[in-house]
């Protein structure tokens, strides 16, 4: 008997699950349909950015399978139809196509929830006008380099990024590079609040001099708009910023609408709770038979912590893809959760983090002690070196790592990895001073920046 | 009492050994004294071919701490001094200046033994002409940098550097910057023997398109010499290569003369072996009592292998000189052992490994299993993103990863640690899979490259 497995969501963590089983079994034995409610599939959001910025030239650079390959490769893909009611008794889905408005239920045997994220947009006066902008899907980057296109030269103009997390220091630079005069309005004292503030203040620094007025402690509570209905300052609880162009990097929330609607459990941040093989977990933390979900709209539990949390990453949808592909294919594979890893960049200040922070390690009832250092990304002779910072926590009692957070020059932020593997492997802080990490002038001082942290960590730690 | 540590050799092991001791104990509780037969101290030997090079442009770059430093931090040091005998059952030393001929002996309740490691240099016709360069020490390299001075513009000037190690591809480099034609003439079939030769044919392709003549399977057996005594050309097994200049990288071996003649062990690299405590150990096994060994004159336990290697690095060197500067001052610190990491570039193209290559993995024992992927180093679309190839193996029983070996443009190099991390926590290679690694467009794809060869191996292993 042919099995028929029906996804909800084209992106990364859908695809991905139904090109894995697609590549494990034949169209004898799974018949695969997906509903994607939008025109792209398997995209990288991630990208958008550098593609408003300018770094990257097309749209479709950014699409990684069209959806004509993926129906190529034998699975039954449905573009502009949207997903409006699951019956999970019944084991049925009904769709709605956008550009006819024909609904029609279908069957499932197995069904994958890969919804995905939505920004946070809040319902406030001038928050929906044209000119404020989003930044999560394909089309809302092409509204905003219409808008771009539209406002002409951009000398003198001014971009508000409202919002100091990934996508907001992300989109500073993106609006830097087109010209603007950028200002960041940001609720946190310090910017990245991903980071602990003593970090966060080195990014502040990096963007200020670049030439971005940075505003903290600002909730943004209006965007006043012109004659023309656009924006012409965003007003937070700490002023009035002018700008033409509003960029709104305010996080995202699972989309679980569907899942709660069909009476699915949903955990504290709001996202679908599965279990490491991916299968949907009800209330009492049973499986839900025939049911899968992946990508940025579930949790996932966080090795460090041992708490479920909601971190929206497309690397993280790829993997639980996959393992829901094969698993969905009869195999077995297994989702192990995550360390928090995450990395971006302002220009060339590169930042990154794994593990817990000061915040989320007392939060997670740990006692904990930090040492930072300032060393550098290569032997201090060597052409191009530059100055990073590294902080690291560690459990005062079992001197187990707990977190790892890095700003600096070209060359610091993949260093990120190594606090990344050794958090997963739960290494102390003097298992992590003797890794054998790689050394030679052009690539490291003779102890790598992460050793020299872990040196002080040890000091500290032993005495 | 004041306890007298005595120190043999001034370099990485050594000083930091007595630097650590200092720090930790002041004057009244421990003497210091350290014999170096050169006259600098705590110097970069890695850091030479860039500063033959052009990049660097001082030795006194590489000078991390000058003798007048040291001894202005309360250590009795004797530069100009070599080690001539010791006395273990007496514990003293004997020593010569060298300037004077003067002798003494100086007694000693701890000794620590850092005499490093000396490059081979065959005793074949022409191979001690002026002309023909070893880069192990700052005279060497001052040496090396007076040739070329001496000898001009380099139009037309042709190197020829016999050895296809990371001194061999440096010093390929190194020349090339400074604007010689250069021929590497190497033993094995691949440059990079510390590569599997399928790794070690990309370096040679990159080599060849630098413009660097690359000849393999060849031993250099003679260097003739033109009617000014300097070189004309290498000859070797395979044929004449013209030479102006002439470098040799064919490794190095540990200093352990001075061991052997005093009775003690060494191991089968000829190395002193020692316990984690840095102790040397004797033939039985058992340790010496107050006697101390590390750096490049050591061998070091290799923890996938379990075996003991002879690896000159100074990245080694500075750790075990701090473990025995700890252990002197009455702590319990160890070296755990390496996994074999190392890392270097030829101009953009970079190198590294870790772990077991297919030689070293069979020599142990191990049935293992390979994987090879090209990836890119950025998201595709990013600007910059360049080629990678990665390599892994694993054990086919265990499924535990082996090593790591990679080769690829900038960006490619350092991601080794994550091999080396992994590795030392004897990861499997469904582990490295789900290992949680940054992402973001301008640093990696949304797989890693590591990922993508563990998702190619583990299909491998399962499939």
């Amino acid at each position: 008997m042919v099995e028929h497995v029906v996804v909800i969501g084209g992106d990364a963590a859908g695809m991905s699950a139904a090109s894995q089983a697609r590549r494990r079994r034949g169209a004898d034995e799974l018949r695969i349909t997906v509903f994607e409610r939008g025109s792209f599939t398997s995209y990288s959001a991630c990208g958008i950015p550098y593609w408003v910025g300018g770094l990257v030239s097309e749209a479709s650079d950014l699409v990684a399978r069209t959806p004509e390959q993926h129906r190529a490769r034998g699975i039954d893909l449905h573009t502009g139809t949207e997903v409006t009611e699951l019956d999970l008794t019944g084991r049925r889905v009904r769709s709605r196509e956008l550009a006819t408005g024909e609904q029609r239920w279908t069957s499932y045997d197995q069904l994958v929830l890969a919804t995905g994220a939505a920004p946070v947009r809040p319902a406030l006066p001038g928050f929906d006008a044209p000119g404020v902008h989003s930044v999560h899907t394909l089309p809302d980057g092409e509204a905003l380099l219409d808008t771009l296109a539209r406002t002409g030269p951009a000398d003198g103009r001014r971009a508000v990024v409202v919002g100091g997390g990934y996508i907001g220091v992300e989109m500073a630079e993106a609006m830097l590079l087109r010209g603007y005069q950028v200002t960041l309005v940001h609720r946190t004292p310090e910017p990245m609040p991903s980071l602990d503030p003593d970090l966060g203040a080195l990014v502040r620094e990096g963007m200020v001099k670049l030439g971005i007025e940075v505003v903290p402690g600002a909730e943004a509570v209006e965007v006043l708009l012109g004659p023309s209905g656009r924006p012409r300052a965003v007003r937070s609880t700490v002023g009035e910023h002018p700008a033409e162009l509003v960029v709104l990097g305010l996080g995202v929330r699972p989309r679980s609408d569907l899942a709660r609607a069909a009476g699915l459990a949903l955990g504290i941040h709001g996202g679908l709770r599965t279990d490491e093989r991916m299968r949907v977990l009800d209330a009492e933390g049973a499986r839900v038979d025939g049911l899968w979900a992946g990508g940025d709209c579930v949790e996932v539990r966080h090795l460090v912590s041992g708490r479920h949390e909601h971190i929206a990453l497309g690397t993280h949808a790829n993997k639980q893809g996959m393992v829901i592909g094969a698993n969905l294919a009869g195999e077995a594979l297994a989702f192990p959760g995550v360390v928090g890893t995450a990395i971006t960049k302002v220009c060339e200040l590169e930042i990154a983090r794994t593990g817990l922070t000061e915040r989320q390690a007392t939060a997670a009832g740990l006692q904990w002690v930090t040492a930072t250092v300032e060393a550098s990304t290569r032997a201090g002779y060597y052409p191009d070196a530059v100055p990073m910072t590294v902080k690291l926590l560690a459990e005062q009692v079992s001197k187990r790592l707990l977190g790892v957070q890095l700003v600096g020059g070209p060359g610091a932020g993949k260093r990120i990895d190594v606090g990344a593997v050794a958090l997963s492997a739960h290494l102390t802080v003097e298992q992590l001073l003797f890794q054998d990490l790689a050394y030679a002038p052009p690539f490291s001082p003779v102890w790598d920046p992460l050793l020299v942290a872990a040196r002080k960590l040890a000091a500290r730690l032993f005495g």
